[in-house]
């Protein structure tokens, strides 16, 4: 058995990314009992809300299954109390030190992965005693590092770095990309986008719709200057770029973003005044599909290649 | 034999990028005796130097080799001349359209491979009748597309998109990456950085040590509103950096950026004054080593993990 489905007790290592407003218990139900890792995204749920997306997860599977904790959130103690509270087996967290939470994680009996977009906070992840690291590259959907390093150059980097298993992000949505990412070190993948543009994804179904129809370019990696975010191309993106263009300040760029756009693009289906969170991979993605068929797709794509290799290599 | 190493009657699938300053004769030379194919840049080079280097490339190897031609300089119909002129087997073109002279050079019997950074044009390539793309993700060095698609997304998608053979560009130093480039659908792959990076390189040696030196965010891609160019951060950048921050006019960065800066920094070793092109993946880059040893040390890593594919994947 490979490191990662060892390590979470699954049995394909790939892992559902948690994504505000598209992973709730749904989502990672399907993904889980379709022998990956499904995980509820807590960075769109106050506590009570994850509390109730944590029960419907148990009381409809048995499978292993995730929380995904961004650490900068106002009620942070709160739903890191019920993640202990409710018995949660893995914590993938995000967004802040992973020295804070990983020793009282880990007391409690639950594996602690942290996410990182650099080899610097990869090391400092394996100091503070995770398990494993999720290494996200700059093509990622959603909040994203200063960096801007790619999944082809920060993979092999932070693998080299550390001794902890790595898990490559960013990119990844078929099988030739996670036997890419394999090659660049990782030993199991975390896919977002084509997780969220599947059915169970809570995501809006104009907001899927939409996604389905990406072309290249149609994604960037804006608002450098406060918290870099990669968004879609549309109203609210022009007017913020605008912004950016003409050297406008924090608090202008806030005020342009105001609050709750990521609920309006992604829950509630406003395509062009909403922020809309998606990876380049995007590009890619042509339909919506259910979370099995794609997982399955995904492990019978990489498996085929890894048996006949020597029929598509120089 | 593999596609790559027929079409170009070469041994190994590696091509050695054409580069600004640092890819002259010996260095085309170099790759070219290691089986590799080796690149003569025509970009910082007159008609007069191309001339010179060619001959000298011919009177130095019977190897096949290359010229890259960015097809946007002033002299472009003398260069053009000068390449059919003396017998040139293979032309890699770049920035610019594709269908201009691919007709005259295959008329003349060259093979012709065009660069680009998009699905878009590696389709117009296809319809002006090149032997071969090169797909050129966001990370790579120096100039780059406007839709930041990284190679992890661009690759497949090319790939996916013509049907002639794609040769992988951006983020590939080592036997892995290649390994993972070819896993992405491509045929085999341009190296630029680690091979600016070597004893060959006609770079100052200041400029090379600098780029033994480089780390994670150390390079970005700047002057979007001009031409996106990836470079090393240092004082020219921060000037330009600051200016595109305050909003600066297209004719106030040029300013800044006057003329030759590219030489003062490759070519001159000006490490905080000149513009220092660079990939991204010069982070993994420690050592000046001979390009044979460059491109050996890449084969050896790549074959060996097609071998023992079983020990390391999951």
């Amino acid at each position: 058995m490979d490191t990662i489905s060892k390590l979470f007790n699954i049995q394909y290592p790939i892992i559902q990314a948690g994504m505000v407003w598209c992973s709730g218990w749904k989502l990672a139900r399907a993904v889980s009992d379709a022998g990956g890792l499904g995980i509820i995204g807590a960075g769109s749920m106050n506590p009570e809300l994850l509390k109730e997306h944590i029960q419907k997860f148990k009381n409809n599977s048995t499978r292993p299954f995730a929380v995904n904790l961004p650490l900068f959130y106002a009620d942070i103690d709160k739903q890191v109390q019920t993640i202990i509270d409710l018995k949660v087996p893995i914590v993938f967290t995000s967004a802040g030190s992973p020295a804070k939470y990983t020793k009282l994680f880990k007391e409690h009996g639950l594996k602690v992965v942290h996410v990182v977009s650099s080899v610097k906070f990869a090391l400092k992840s394996q100091d503070a005693g995770v398990d494993a690291i999720v290494a996200e590259g700059f093509e990622a959907g959603g909040h994203n590092g200063r960096e801007e390093t790619t999944t082809f150059c920060l993979i092999p980097a932070v693998a080299e770095a550390v001794s902890i298993p790595v898990i490559a992000a960013g990119g990844i949505a078929c099988g030739k990309t996670m036997f890419a990412a394999c090659a660049l070190g990782a030993k199991g993948v975390q896919i977002g986008s084509r997780f969220a543009i599947s059915e169970e994804s809570s995501a809006h179904q104009l907001f899927k719709e939409k996604m389905t129809h990406i072309y290249e370019g149609d994604t960037e990696l804006i608002l450098k200057q406060l918290t870099p975010v990669r968004v879609v191309k549309n109203e609210l993106y022009d007017e913020l770029k605008k912004a950016e263009l003409n050297a406008a300040s924090q608090d202008e760029l806030k005020a342009i973003l105001g609050k709750g756009k990521s609920k309006r693009g992604i829950f509630e289906g406003d395509i062009e005044h909403g922020e809309l969170e998606i990876g380049q991979v995007a590009m890619r993605i042509r339909e919506i599909l259910p979370a099995a068929t794609i997982l399955h797709n995904i492990w019978e794509e990489y498996t085929s290649m890894k048996q006949n290799l020597s029929l598509n290599f120089p």
